[in-house]
């Protein structure tokens, strides 16, 4: 028998217990903020209906989809010859897939429970699924921290989920409140008036999505590789580069607001609507972040107002984005329900705190490992480790937490034990022997300097959490 | 255009925010009794290599897989007529799937890496997906919650999963502690102990793993159904009834010491150990909640050893259950490492405890709706939303926790505002008007009785709190 590979799949990780520690401290922190602004938690299947998911994300999402094989039957008559001889189709194989973000499942989910408030703000904290090429920090598998409000056309839901993961940023320590921006900034841009520069420019209606994809690439491949991906997709040379010539301009202070005033102009609408929102996010935790950013498009195919972009110092590409997208929900049900969200991709954000060494001391595995001499029983070990993980009540009332124990399953000699208890990275050790056990006791011994007392049970978790 | 279906798949669901809130609290107390017995946490991906599951849980198991379609080239080339005329398999069409327990990918990880501890004790809480029919209570995706030591034939690491799991549920309320058990037990057998009473009946050692898989469906099936199946099965009827006869009569009390003691007897160790297990486990949690269980036998074909089940009185089927597996692990790599773990089912856990109003009211939701007069702008509201939700330092030192705060999108009508704050269930609203703004003050209307006071902002978070 050939030896099975033990690797996770390509693109996929395992995560072990001290990247387990730093994932659920982001977690922690990001599920605090979001609640702290009013948005209720969602979490929705893995599975989705591939009717829910297909022609939402543009043909380049489509293509990156896990599918779900049909099984037995509905299998065997998906690969029955066909009368034309022609072979079958992804559609015919399967009518499932896994989530590819958390937007569609949520404008779903919106649609199929009218019980929920007519102002919907959830957050959604879950991996999705993409069979894309992996590449340093790109994932098959990872993770979105997405917040919606979905119901109202109001900016301020724009300001709002702005203002949310400006405070996650902000408690995570990627910049001191107050501070005037630097480490991060949220890159807002409005669909409109891209559509508005991308006529200008002179560029057909009909190709404005492919100018949009394509300027979505001008950080990772420069303006010359946007120039030659446009005319690559049909766009004539001068209108390409007239393109980058009037967004050029655009960055041009005082441009907002000019175009606002403007208003038979096209696209003076948006810049109207992002002055607005440049004001009031500006009152809220996003303040000095902001910044208009006329080249901002963003891939997907569904948003039709504003948009953002988490831009962070050195690192390449974005640690998440979102926008508004009102006609996503009403492509599964008659009532149109405007919304606005936005994401944050966790693995991007762990990456730049990794780097720059953001996290704190992130407490893990057992505190005390539980060493017994040969003259105790199994039985009396585990009745010590029962003790010792249990809640007290101290004399003075208060409740004190049990601590972690873990209990060394055999009783070799106390230096193998003692040994392990450092291999494990165990700050204490706890000596049972009988005195020990006839006396309700247990000798502590601390690793890092190995001095030991012996101390009462009831004594020990209090000793142990002094350090 | 055909209205795309808004339900989640078939066996699927869709969690909002109050079974959330359920299942929140349970996970949160699972993880730290977990913790307590010094496990740490493991989570790996959704998707395993085929090579990686296949053949691991019997062939009902591997039909119930997901798999994960090919996609282009290697679909298109999966899809090429053979020469020999015959159609693609499954295996040509998929080398991918879903998880199908949490056990699998464990062993598959202390395969992987190497520098894990001897003794790698380890917790994971995922959802799993099988294929089955969807019935109540059954469902496609569903969670577990896993704990197992890995590295060590000793039976303190049986009495130390046992005791994780009654933990558990005892500090869920499904028992008080010290109380004789009652309202659950975990049933104990042993798989060399099933196979010695399977030899007694004269059934052929080549059929033992199906009388196993029909015995299993004992408490769904009742005797009669077992011993159709074991005679459908190839058994003949008389050792089949002869099964069920032996395995009767080991339910007299004292068979276990007897059969221990009787050395030359076909599971004569079998029955020592558990004889030694059920005195080890004694002296912890799981104590009075443990009882022998001739005929409990356990669907999986992977287990070796100890077998272990949670039964709930008027609960069909069980909460969870679990064994030792001395050969999986040596199925991903050379070495030979013995391992025994228990997995809750948490929607089983969740059943019980909706059934039975074991839940403590969990809070949830903005504890505050912010609603603004039409004189105040939206950048000032988000101004004192943003007040609200921070932490604050009292003037006695103490950090203050900040308040969930829902900011009302628009200023329409006070009374629809307050309609709405009855709506999403907000204890508060907090109505700001010029004269607040002007005071740094909010006036506070508690819903449920419609008393208001105006206080300082500083003060809200405060008053809130104490109802």
């Amino acid at each position: 028998m050939t030896q099975i590979s033990t690797k996770p799949p390509s693109g996929m990780r395992d995560f072990l217990a001290p990247d387990l520690a730093r994932r659920r401290h982001a977690i922690a922190v990001i599920r605090r903020v979001y609640e702290s602004f009013g948005f209720a938690p969602l979490e929705t299947p893995t599975i989705e209906n591939l009717s829910t998911l297909l022609g939402k994300y543009g043909p380049e999402g489509d293509q990156l989809l896990y599918r779900i094989l049909h099984r037995r039957e509905r299998l065997a008559r998906a690969l029955e010859p066909k009368a034309d001889g022609s072979r079958p189709t992804e559609l015919d194989l399967a009518d499932e897939g896994l989530r590819y973000d958390l937007t569609v499942p949520l404008a779903r989910v919106v649609a199929n429970y009218p019980e929920l408030p007519a102002f919907y703000k959830r957050y959604q904290i879950q991996p999705v699924w993409r069979a894309d090429r992996p590449a340093k920090g790109r994932f098959r598998e990872f993770f979105q921290c997405d917040v919606d409000v979905c119901g109202t056309k109001s900016l301020v839901a724009e300001a709002e989920v702005c203002g949310a993961v400006a405070t996650v940023l902000l408690e995570l320590g990627f910049a001191k409140p107050g501070q005037p921006a630097g480490s991060f900034r949220i890159l807002v841009n409005h669909r409109e008036l891209l559509r508005a520069m991308v006529a200008e420019a002179g560029i057909d209606a009909a190709l404005e999505g492919v100018a949009l994809i394509a300027l979505d690439k001008l950080d990772k491949i420069g303006a010359d590789g946007v120039l030659a991906e446009l005319v690559a997709k049909g766009i004539g040379a001068g209108a390409a580069a007239k393109l980058l010539e009037v967004l050029a301009a655009a960055r041009a202070p005082g441009f907002l607001a000019a175009r606002a005033g403007a208003a038979t102009r096209p696209g003076s609408a948006a810049a109207k609507e992002l002055v607005e929102l440049l004001a009031i996010a500006a009152a809220g935790p996003a303040g000095p972040h902001l910044a208009f950013d006329p080249t901002l498009a963003r891939g997907l195919s569904y948003y039709t107002g504003p948009i953002f972009e988490i831009a962070v110092d050195g690192l390449a590409g974005s640690m998440g984005g979102g926008g508004r997208y009102d006609g996503l929900i009403g492509m599964f049900t008659k009532r149109q329900i405007p919304a606005v969200g936005f994401s944050l991709g966790l693995e991007r954000v762990l990456l730049v705190m990794e780097e720059r060494g953001m996290f704190p001391p992130l407490a893990t595995g057992p505190e005390l490992l539980l060493c017994r001499f040969p003259d105790v029983s199994a039985a009396d070990a585990i009745r010590v480790a029962t003790q010792l993980r249990a809640e007290r009540i101290r004399p003075d009332g208060a409740r004190e937490r049990g601590l972690r124990v873990e209990l060394f399953a055999d009783a070799p000699a106390i230096g193998k034990q003692l040994q392990y208890a450092n291999a494990i990275g165990a700050p204490f050790a706890g000596l049972l022997g009988s005195d020990e056990l006839a006396q309700q006791s247990l000798t502590l011994k601390k690793l890092a300097t190995g001095e030991q007392k012996t101390l009462p049970l009831a004594a020990v978790a209090a000793s142990v959490r002094s350090g």
